[in-house]
């Protein structure tokens, strides 16, 4: 793996750390609890939806090794979006778990950018859109970490430290495959240009997102354009991948307006629940 | 389309009309009703699974004139499935529609065979599996409209219309393809050898088909196995490809023992009425 001085596990542990012991504070009086519960869900949309499409690949990894480390980056992400979803439930104070809010909505309402509800592809593909994502999940949670609400920088502080490995895995990944053999530089090649439009909707901002920033909350996704495009860009070049040259940037997915996929995806994934309503382990 | 003359739409509707007027005459006294039921289950979810896989390629038909005959296919034996479902659940007597039949449900209450659940596989494959099934099919439902149990006549009637078109069409495509170039070739021997064994399993009888068989409700499905070996028989030669010399065949699937594929069918299929209880049109 090579260095990548600005997402290195050390520092996010420490920024962790430095949030630790702020918890307790009141949400900031001007948060608009609406728009509040709009940016959670998002939070635990991308978190969800990403993890399920990881989780396709338990047991269908092309090595023990990495089908290993697939399956557990699915366990973060999916134990985060219980963080955000048991959160958002809370905030909108009509009684809906994690539980409620993942197995029970319909497609309209979730709030994931479409990047993470496409389908997997193939193995290099997936480490593709993850290193797009996890770029762009590091340096939210970094800010995060700093949330005016001390509830929002828990969740971000522990799921900081698990999204830093993410990143040093998909970034390693990437540069091995890219900077590979002629098949795998061409796949990655491939797998980004057909991700990138997608990957900009992360950056998207909207009238949720600029109350949360003014609110002291979370940044401002299109503000974490720059350190985004510095770990991209950084990566791709060793990776001797090009990024394209397009600011065209899919959208809608934030708002709830979703691609065919997602509704495969919770078709399966709420299946359980939705045959036998409230069953627990 | 060469000729087939033991299976032209001719005497199929011949032999339909000969029974439309022998309606009305009781069950014989010594039908099961138990087996009755697991014998209509078993029409109804054959021809619900196999409208499924086939309603998978609507809109992504090779070529219109297909797109729109599979989508049609694909509503025959669903309509067909709602007719058998509904009379399973009159027998039954517990009020259960087909609609509750189809749609709530779980895998292990299914009882189709696994040849309809697996997957497409590209456009032949789809196609030498109708053709596999519909020669089947064929046999069965003329053995059917001469049913001791008018109930089961009449569906047999309206449904072997039908059936007597798909399979004119599936062995015209499968000589067409197979009789093709190599690469058609190739792939048609392949699907054939891929399914052969699944195909196997709509001749295991069991206690439930001898006993719909001693009581006239219905061939016993063992002894339309030489009938189906003259259909299959003709069209590979005419398709100059090679049944596999094997007679192993895979089982469960009639006693609801499935593979893995009926599960997503299933998600898939009953989410609407999962997600919206008692929805209707």
């Amino acid at each position: 793996m090579p260095s990548l001085p600005d997402i290195m596990t050390p520092n996010a542990a420490e920024l962790a750390k430095q949030d630790g012991g702020a918890g307790g504070h009141a949400p900031a009086p001007d948060a608009d609890q609406d728009a509040l519960v709009e940016f959670l869900l998002r939070m635990g949309d991308n978190a969800l939806i990403l993890g399920h499409r990881n989780s396709e690949w338990c047991g269908h990894g092309p090595q023990l090794e990495e089908d290993i480390a697939v399956s557990n980056i699915a366990l973060d992400l999916i134990g985060q979006a219980a963080m955000w979803l048991e959160l958002a439930g809370a905030v909108e104070g009509q009684g809906r778990s994690a539980d409620d809010l993942a197995y029970l909505r319909d497609v309209w309402d979730f709030r994931n950018v479409k990047l993470v509800e496409r389908p997997n592809g193939d193995f290099g593909a997936t480490l593709m859109r993850q290193f797009l994502f996890d770029a762009f999940h590091f340096h939210q949670l970094r800010g995060l970490v700093a949330s005016s609400d001390a509830r929002v920088s828990e969740i971000a502080a522990k799921a900081l430290k698990e999204v830093s490995y993410h990143l040093e895995r998909s970034a390693g990944q990437v540069i091995a495959l890219g900077d590979g053999t002629g098949e795998s530089r061409g796949r990655m090649q491939a797998a980004l240009e057909d991700q990138w439009s997608y990957a900009l909707e992360l950056f998207a901002s909207d009238g949720t997102d600029r109350n949360m920033a003014e609110a002291g909350i979370a940044p401002d996704p299109a503000e974490l354009r720059g350190l985004w495009d510095e770990t991209v860009g950084a990566v791709m070049a060793e990776a001797t991948l090009e990024i394209p040259d397009s600011d065209f940037a899919h959208q809608g997915g934030k708002q709830g307006t979703h691609t065919e996929h997602l509704g495969y995806i919770l078709a399966e994934m709420q299946f359980l629940q939705r045959a036998y309503p409230g069953a627990e382990w």
